[in-house]
């Protein structure tokens, strides 16, 4: 299947002195990315956190950067599963402006249950499980360390 | 040496709709542990980026959560250098509440010239690279990834 | 003219453990859809920074909020220029949910040459008034308090 | 009574790539300097919110800007009520900078009971009018516009 693609121009309050993005934004459109890659797939984070108590923490979460980012590119970001277990999984995000990949990263998310206020790592229910399943990559490897069952 | 510390308390801008602390905040910490970093050790991020064009642009950042941050906790980033070379650093940071460990990442960083601009890697210049060592943490080998040149 | 319109959907982020969106987002926002709005009639804002070193640095802003926004609502932004003097014009926005204003504010903003660093007024070159006052709405008196030359 | 007082220092992530503050972090200190504010009157707007899901959703704010801030500038907030009605209140805050008043703008706030989801407004209750009314400015008349009983 074909990854999710989100897709945005980099916004003046996401730069800094320097005249670049300042770095902790890759994060959030990591986030962002997930949120849309979700909705790609027929689920909501809103009404699965407001129906449901189901929430996705992150237990890491790594981006390397190779070339910076000014205000106004045009920048898609290509998200893939890579890892699929019982509790975690683990979403791969590629920045791509140009044709060109300026940033590469990955979050490791549990699924886990905020019924009682504080997150409780729970088994990723079927369905979900399933869409996530369509929409992974070749593991290459590289995500062994991927900490199960931490929470 | 005693490593550096910075201290907050979690505003409630830095919380999300799930009560706990949207995880990009983490690296903005981290951005701002570095400054202060620098800041005790007798340099400013400011006046090098104003006067000699000198940033720190990330090269990759990582992070991993243990506990999620509520509104309010009070937090103590204490960093240390662990891994020292020609143009590259990696400086590390624990996030401590109450004695304990609720998230420990890194960031590895090129020493740039800004002055066309566009950051180009350079050497660390010499009273750095000695005020960085002064705090630099016995390397466990869990960092000899870092990739040296990348710029 | 009609209006200029901004659209988005609340992120994640941009809530806050009340479970609605953190309000100085809603300036995040009325500075998105400024510079949105100077697209739309054909500027840069990041171009005219970079090549001619000018700005639009903030006198005031205000925003008045009707009723709360929640994760994943889709918002549209109408923006108008209902104020336009020799150096200073006032932006006014109004924030639609479905058919609902939620919201409404305005930026006082002044035209800047940024060349020695620290902002300076000046007057609007004639290229861009031209343009601004094609998105002009008649000005209802509520504006009369701007603040013509405070630079 | 002496007037609350929020101190801190620009942040790099605070800056845009014009190398000056991005405007809407005024507003992100000014709701920093009102739970400051409660903070010194014996208030925790975390333990208001969890234990008695009471909060102070904004139904205004506005600031006027004198003088950017840059990266590093030691800014402090001085903060006091200007106006308190039955369910409304209007915090009013200043910034200054060695000395001089960089900002200045207001927040109005309702008392709202958020036990349904959604905030709704209710009467400030006995304690906190009794502690904000000792930190109350004296009104010089130019916050008659506050929007009572909007919610």
């Amino acid at each position: 299947m074909n990854p999710s693609q989100y897709q945005f121009r980099v916004r003046w309050g996401e730069t800094d002195a320097a005249g670049i993005v300042y770095y902790p934004n890759f994060y959030k459109w990591m986030d962002e990315a997930s949120h849309h890659f979700f909705h790609e797939i027929g689920f909501s984070f809103g009404h699965l956190f407001s129906e449901e108590k189901a929430g996705m923490p992150l237990l890491e979460a790594l981006c390397k950067f190779t070339s910076p980012l000014m205000h106004e590119d045009e920048v898609c970001v290509r998200s893939a599963i890579i890892s699929l277990k019982d509790k975690v999984f683990t979403i791969e995000h590629e920045f791509h402006r140009m044709g060109e990949v300026v940033a590469s990263g990955y979050e490791t998310r549990a699924w886990a249950d905020f019924s009682n206020g504080k997150p409780k790592a729970v088994s990723i229910p079927n369905e979900i499980r399933k869409a996530l399943a369509t929409m992974q990559k070749k593991d290459d490897g590289t995500q062994e360390n991927v900490r199960e069952g931490m929470l």
